[in-house]
């Protein structure tokens, strides 16, 4: 099952992922989808993907099977300074060059220590050196350039002109480095069919739901295509446009999308890559309204997801973790007989903990979180997966009662992101 | 960087991931990791790994592949009831062998549907054929059946004698069906070599000194050999023992073990997969201690990943997020005039806020923490990425600065690691 894109007349990539660390299981390679997702989006999709370990002639034959697919071949990981980094010298060997230092590289890593108040490695000047007549690719988050070839001499089991890039393997870097190194090479690159992608955010409802919402909409070999991940109740609709230019397959995905949204509504709450703390933080910033939050059983979550976004100190203020009753009572004034009669799980101690943090805070809203997350302290009466979300504001209080499934930590994100989504129905209004 | 294992006269294993969901990166491909993973600790080692769409051509060559650079093969994905599923086809096809219709199998995905109070769609008979000469894999989680073949007959471009065991892609049906249907029957097709893995993490320097410090010990070839891999901060050491048998595997690797905490010391913090809050957690524990952590920059980074662990009530108990400057003041006491003459990312902020948390929480530690945290804010005396952290306890109080790098989300995750990495310096003398 899966999203299959019309590939008839363009350019097209293969993935190369190296390192023992993915072989074995002890990494999950996210380098891989992430460039999968990328490159459809520009246009060029990816036809096939090899992963081999930190061994040169593996990386060798890789390199040669990747090119032989594809016109572009994006490769990841081993490029760091220890001797099991061998990516740099089987590039060389794949392009049949030799590796040269290169002065200026070798600065800017001296230069990146240098600003860290730390002294270079010696084994960190490998990371200077680059095949001949390549193109090294900055990395303003680590040490280890990227390193742009273009397969031109013709050599037995390499195809001519074929563009390969090589990035370090750490996952951060990974997507700096595409955004701001890889993407403009490649734009030109692309050309051909124009496929347009398009998220909608969603939060409130299962898929399943979604999915009879839809109805025929989700059907394969439609075009647009529509298809659906879900992730911690955030679910994806990714709207899949091909057209044979980018106007057209723009207003494809923007019918669609009018379409999604008349369909479901205020289940939809944003674009792309948002988060649920993203739109909830523009909106607050936008009126300039703050808010205070007071956590129990989410321990933090929920501030932290708030705080995830840059800029969060324009309307996040305080956050208060009361994890024991005592907490509650002390540093929010939590009346010790309402946790005495309800108990800390309850409607009553939620709503509480929002009115007295609001209280406390001066805030516009402040959210009250209390449950019960798990693996222990369940009881028939109130199940582990039991939350209480409580969101007070000058209209009131609204307190709602929720149980989620899975695991401790499900529960956690779950219950964080449930408060921010009862948030967001009410400022949006 | 990454694992390496000794592969001389062991069987040796491919994977193959079947699925344009994982070509266009809608979907990440943890059976992958977690096969490998499986797989290295039964003794086989995995040497390669493809990913290829749902295309019949692609499944073909890649199951060529895969069958030429190892003795089993194993692929994921393509078997369900839908058009787009044909694995089952590419198979036959790579077999040279005719798809037949079990009726047996016919039958269980009937009773499969009936037990649930289902009718079978017409659609899923489709997966009660297998390739003539092969056997099928039960499924109890799902419809789509597995099918195991050994090639026996010479064709060009195939091996002889090769193990390919086909399951579905669903990550949990691939987990329960390897381990009850294909496991047994791998045992007997390992072998041989017992494998060996332990980890050992370490906090507190870089991967590059680390590799100085071990020296020949990380040397390619080694064996044990040992092998590192960075997240974070925390780095984690691979020992991997191959030998005759499990016992001699087993002494090899803690021999090793004893060697790497002879020479790394107090760097290592646990085994396995623990965190940094699992060992401080059980500490603390133990020895009935308790603490409070008050936050700016991290916004709730510490408390969560503290929390995070499940029985942290028993040891924490107030945590504060003071984002904003008054908040400082008016929920923990931290004196304004301090504020101000040293600006709210100083030395005496963070202990202040150390101090007054554990006053206020009358806990045995607590952590205060303070910071730029980025995109915006830096200056040059303050730049982004500057982080004091402070650790109270009834034996004074430590404040140390940090500069860390990478982005906001690296830069809080980081700080509030580091943070628990001094108490755990402090607990654990």
């Amino acid at each position: 099952m899966g999203i299959r894109l019309k590939s008839g007349f363009m350019k097209k990539a293969c993935i190369v992922s190296i390192g023992d660390e993915i072989l074995t299981g002890q990494t999950v390679d996210t380098n891989a989808s992430y460039l999968s997702e990328k490159l459809v989006s520009i246009g060029v999709p990816v036809v096939s993907s090899y992963t081999v370990g930190d061994d040169i002639e593996s990386i060798v034959k890789s390199l040669k099977l990747a090119s032989s697919d594809a016109d572009l071949v994006l490769a990841t990981g081993g490029l760091g300074p220890t001797d099991d980094d061998i990516t740099r010298q089987a590039l060389a060997k794949f392009l049949g060059a030799e590796l040269e230092l290169q002065e200026e590289l070798l600065q800017e890593i001296q230069d990146f220590f240098t600003s860290r108040g730390r002294q270079m490695a010696a084994k960190c000047k490998v990371q200077a050196y680059v095949p001949a007549g390549t193109k090294a690719l900055a990395n303003n988050l680590g040490t280890a350039p990227g390193i742009m070839a273009e397969t031109t001499r013709p050599e037995p089991g390499r195809t001519k002109g074929k563009l390969v890039i090589v990035l370090p393997g750490v996952p951060s870097e990974v997507r700096q480095m595409f955004e701001e190194s890889v993407l403009p090479e490649l734009r030109s690159f692309a050309g051909g069919q124009a496929v347009v992608i398009r998220k909608l955010r969603c939060f409130g409802t299962g898929e399943s739901n979604i999915a009879g919402l839809l109805g025929d909409m989700m059907q394969r070999g439609r075009n647009p295509l529509i298809n659906c991940t879900a992730e911690y109740g955030v679910i994806t609709l990714h709207i899949i446009a091909t057209a044979k230019d980018r106007i057209q397959a723009q207003q494809m995905a923007e019918k669609d999308e009018k379409l999604l949204r008349e369909t479901l509504g205020e289940f939809i709450y944003g674009t792309g890559e948002q988060a649920l703390a993203d739109v909830v933080g523009e909106k607050l910033a936008q009126e300039n309204k703050t808010i205070a939050v007071a956590e129990s059983c989410t321990g933090g979550t929920l501030a932290k997801l708030v705080t995830d976004i840059p800029g969060a100190s324009h309307y996040f203020t305080h956050g208060w973790i009361t994890y024991s009753n005592e907490a509650k009572t002390s540093e929010l004034g939590v009346p010790a007989d309402v946790i005495a009669i309800y108990g800390a799980v309850s409607e009553q101690v939620a709503e509480a903990m929002a009115q007295c943090a609001r209280k406390k805070a001066g805030t516009d809203f402040a959210i009250g979180i209390t449950g019960i997350a798990g693996p222990a302290g369940g009881s028939e009466q109130k199940p582990i997966g039991l939350v209480y979300i409580s969101v007070d504001s000058n209209n009131g209080c609204e307190t709602k009662r929720f149980v989620f499934s899975h695991d401790r930590s499900s529960i956690r994100l779950r219950a964080a992101q449930t408060a921010l989504n009862m948030l967001r129905l009410k400022i949006y209004v």
